[in-house]
């Protein structure tokens, strides 16, 4: 951790630490995928680790990057090619403290067919509200695109395409989510995943009666109460594994 | 373990603990769900852990609560908000003797899809009986709660949604099983969620045969008497794994 | 181990022994399920545990029964109630030298369905010929039976069922898999479940080609003579697990 | 490892073992399947295993082996039966450095299903282009062979099957990727699988949007430069396991 990172509150950067490797320990996040944090005191700054595997990191590897997608400091290692998709969400979404992009394997299905849209199951995903949205890269990269928010101007589309909603789906790539903190992320990462394999399941045994708005809204701010609970089993077993 | 628990038989209240870290292995729960036992010699009392992960519960997290969901101590620590499903099924049902109430997995799709029953696929789960009801939570609380058991009035509707079954499932939510000990209401939440994995499977590939009346009350008599074969097999690996 | 099981070839209670862990290992068995091997030189007696979940056997567990089912000693422990599929299978086919039974959990949809018939969809589960039998337990036991194989009389229809197949389901409860060794027996009890998962995903995409009769018998005898090298790498799994 | 091995960049020896581990860790093989590397020097020769579960395989376990598939030692272990698959394609297709057979799940059910052609759903899997090809080996051996790639001939058909393509399926039998280095190939074969997964679940949710041939060709070559990020991850897993 750098010298600039050691003035920040370590519990932040504890936690992101820990919400790389809870990740990983759940199968959100493979050698692929990332989390970032909001710089408490500097709206226009975030931090995030390096280009690596979110399994592998530790403290000394998260790094600051500014909302243009630089990072802030010239001896800075190699970040991620896709930290647009933090710099432009924190741009457009003043509300926004926490961002975990993955590529969570029951999500991608509800990415690539057009009119499956994921809803929420169950009260413990709320948070999907009326529907996640999908981002399509081919309108903003053209037909033939690595498929990777590499810039500005992509990492913008993509947070036009999530809007006010707390999850955006990537066709053909994963998907995004936003947290007003890094628990609250790490929380709608995990039941995001969870709840799109559930919801297949249900497909398939016929038309699912999926949460009203009122209940998605209730049960959410219920859960928000309770996201300790999670994430203290979960601190325990990265720990437990020597990942934390 | 406080001093007024101390007195209650130790086996009951290690099996509860026990209970606590089989369903979390067996992935039956994962940071929520909570599992209870009545008081043996006073029926209008049960034991249950504080409002914490079930992986994490420990003796000295067991507290009492009464019929009314109320702890029976000023300086109760924070109980679960849904021991309400607890109280009011220990009061409509003076046979039951424990409880599990869980969100896993495979359960959930039965829960959402009008006219997909939970039915026993196996000799394993004979004691789903004729299919499990579900309990619908707008019927009672209207279409904008935040789906959660947080009240007596709820409680004794779920109560009622049970019946004389050993299961009902929870609309968006979940299941709860009973049991006449704690290692049989585990049991049955373990095969419950098997059941459903195994009944969804066999829906695709046609019309499955279910468990007559007949067999489902004759398989569950005779299971209940192999208990302790799961139970043990059980007790170690949470042994071997540090969490008994 | 008791006196009279000391003088068999040790080797034999030992990939007896590793069976019962092996098969917990990879899922085949939970805490049920049960594995025999026919004496070496005593056609009329089988080695079998204890009543006991397989995971936690060990050689002193191991136990003899005669083909009425029937413990070879007074002061035997108590068998497995289903005992008796492994007895009459041994009567009604000479050729069998070990049997696996269990409640594997993709094989019992293909129980349970009418008209979805068990085939061989790889090179690996040749073994299961022109398609596995299933046996109806109704037909001999009646409409409303425990549906266990608890005497002399469903063990032998079941056995019939089996015929000169190498695996038979059991509706509504598991297999039954046969070899002329330990080791083949655990061999088919695992690719049985990976087969009958297989095969339900093939039929969602369309209309499997199964292998040929040929290619069946062909590629069944390719893998006996590579058995080992499974058998080596599961030996290995339950020894570091301390199961071994 | 043998003196001739001795002489080899030691890297290369170590890659190939972590590569069967790795595979093993990941679940794409199991007791059954082989990876193997083109000598550096000498394009005529090829590094794999003797014949053992990949799970288990120690640097002293490879061998060399020519382009007709004989052994380069008149001591040589017993070989693969299939090591035919390697020496043909290589043969073939001089620009292949590394070869993964497996047998891994998911792939299989896309094998047998004509008109199910495994397609890549995500920028993860852009190396299966247009679709992966299917091998059928009843027009090259007849209706009653083995399976098994076990001659010359018949690598040389599996060969063709695959073209140009980075992956080739096999009827009722598994699939074979070729890549750049071992790592290219251990990724492919890794996320073939995880491809064959999602498109079943999509494909059941509706008709998926795959990646146009310009988006495959292009996240191909963008996961390329990101190979060692898994790579790192996968060897710190076999690692702890104590497999490397």
């Amino acid at each position: 951790m750098s010298m600039s990172l050691a003035i920040v509150d370590p519990a932040l950067i504890e936690d992101l630490v820990d919400a790389n490797h809870i990740l990983f320990h759940l199968g959100v996040v493979d050698g692929f995928g990332h989390v970032s944090a909001r710089h408490p005191e500097d709206p226009g700054r975030f931090f995030i680790s390096r280009s690596m595997a979110p399994g592998l990191v530790t403290q000394s590897d998260i790094m600051m990057i500014d909302l243009d997608g630089q990072p802030l400091s010239d001896s800075a290692p190699t970040p991620y090619l896709e930290r647009f998709i933090h710099s432009e969400i924190y741009r457009a979404r003043p509300d926004v403290v926490a961002i975990v992009h993955s590529h969570s394997a029951a999500v991608i299905p509800f990415s690539v067919v057009p009119g499956a849209t994921l809803m929420p199951i169950s009260h413990m995903s709320g948070f999907i509200g009326d529907g996640a949205p999908v981002f399509e890269i081919r309108n903003a990269a053209g037909p033939n695109s690595d498929m990777l928010v590499r810039n500005r101007e992509l990492g913008a589309a993509l947070a036009t395409s999530l809007g006010r909603h707390n999850i955006v789906l990537m066709r053909g790539h994963g998907s995004t989510v936003v947290g007003f903190n890094v628990r609250q992320a790490v929380y709608r990462a995990v039941y995001a995943e969870l709840n799109a394999r559930q919801q297949s399941e249900a497909l398939r045994l016929g038309t699912p009666t999926y949460l009203t708005p009122g209940e998605a809204v209730e049960s959410a701010r219920a859960n928000d109460g309770q996201q300790d609970r999670a994430w203290n089993l979960w601190k325990r077993a990265v720990t437990q594994k020597g990942l934390a």
